[in-house]
């Protein structure tokens, strides 16, 4: 998996939760469309759904919006516990009607209740609901996650945020799920009372660090890829 | 002012309070030492006085601890409010008797009780107790320490933190007085629960953006140099 997010000088990725902050400058958004088409799935937690209703597609010239062929386009997934994502009229199904995506994966518990139209109207734009694994803390099994979507030709996934599924993922009993971090990082500080990434520690040292760290300046924007482990 | 710190990519920078933790690579010590010989005045909260015992002197060839010339040394300021430092058998202290640094500011509170024995450890090495306004939440005027110093010859004044400083300096009001940023980051993550720049917001709008921002891989790290305001 590759984590991707973009975030301030105080590791503050919005101003607010449930609100969408445009951090880095106009650059970025191309390389992330670089880097939606060299993965096979996009992921997703459910509060970046809601916030921002991304279209999670592969649009290689941002300029006239061109997309990419379908069949490269690679497959939504949305990591959401409770089923608090709503499908009718989010751009992620507009898109996947119009073909210009593929049909949605939506993560949801094995108990999680589902309506019989959201399940049809999934459905029949190529998309599943997918049954996963919830612990008490509301977090989920990323095992049977990653290994539903292998088991359906999606090797790579990119994991695009939010705040809580980064947090989860850097987390040292998480490491060996994650290969690459890109972060994109802008000179600007949000302040506290923002949306953090702030992992969890697991004993009093430092949580983790990147190895074959490479910085690349991109506008005023610096972006930092390297290896968790 | 210019103000540095060395930080993770989680904006932590140490594991926990009163305690120091070595973040960046080797090659940052070097810049930290060109930029003090830059620089009249050193100025650090009581709290890295405390947790590092800093010698605050300009040594230019790391290898072999070469000083620069006494007269080019910077003057150490520490800012201390309560008057928690201890000057007996510090290093900044030790410095100064052995004349490879200038004199202390020991900046305190106009109502701080400091030893007769303290105060005439630091008078006979060169250095001063400087009384300055505290208001009631702890905080310093920054104003008349300023004023102060630029009276001394002390025009450029580089901050080293800790976050305390750094986060008060960081905040909106304190704007003006601050020039430059350098900070040095290191691709690591130090997880929830250590010491946070974070500055405070003023309004629900980001705290502050760096123009002219330059990023410069350094080893491992990036050093990210810019103007506020």
């Amino acid at each position: 998996m590759t984590l991707t997010y973009a975030t301030s000088l105080d590791s503050q990725i919005s101003l607010a939760p449930g609100t969408q902050t445009i951090l880095s400058g106009p650059e970025s958004k191309a390389m992330t469309h670089y880097l939606r088409s060299k993965h096979d799935a996009i992921l997703v937690g459910v509060g970046t759904a809601l916030a921002d209703d991304p279209g999670l597609t592969c649009r290689l010239t941002e300029e006239d919006g061109n997309m990419v062929d379908f069949e490269r386009q690679p497959v939504p997934v949305i990591i959401d516990p409770r089923g608090r994502w709503n499908p009718m009229g989010s751009r992620v199904m507009l898109t996947a009607e119009a073909k210009k995506g593929k049909g949605i994966w939506w993560v949801v518990g094995e108990e999680t209740e589902i309506s019989e139209e959201a399940r049809e109207y999934i459905d029949e734009n190529g998309g599943r609901v997918v049954r996963g694994t919830v612990y008490r803390d509301g977090r989920m099994e990323w095992d049977d996650i990653l290994q539903e979507l292998r088991s359906q030709s999606c090797q790579s996934v990119m994991i695009e945020g939010g705040a809580g599924v980064i947090n989860e993922l850097l987390r040292p009993i998480n490491r060996e799920l994650v290969n690459s971090v890109i972060i994109t990082m802008a000179p600007v500080w949000l302040g506290k009372g923002g949306v953090e990434v702030i992992p969890t520690r697991e004993g009093g040292n430092e949580v983790g660090r990147l190895t074959e760290a490479k910085w690349m300046p991109l506008g005023q924007d610096i972006v930092l890829a390297g290896r968790l482990g």
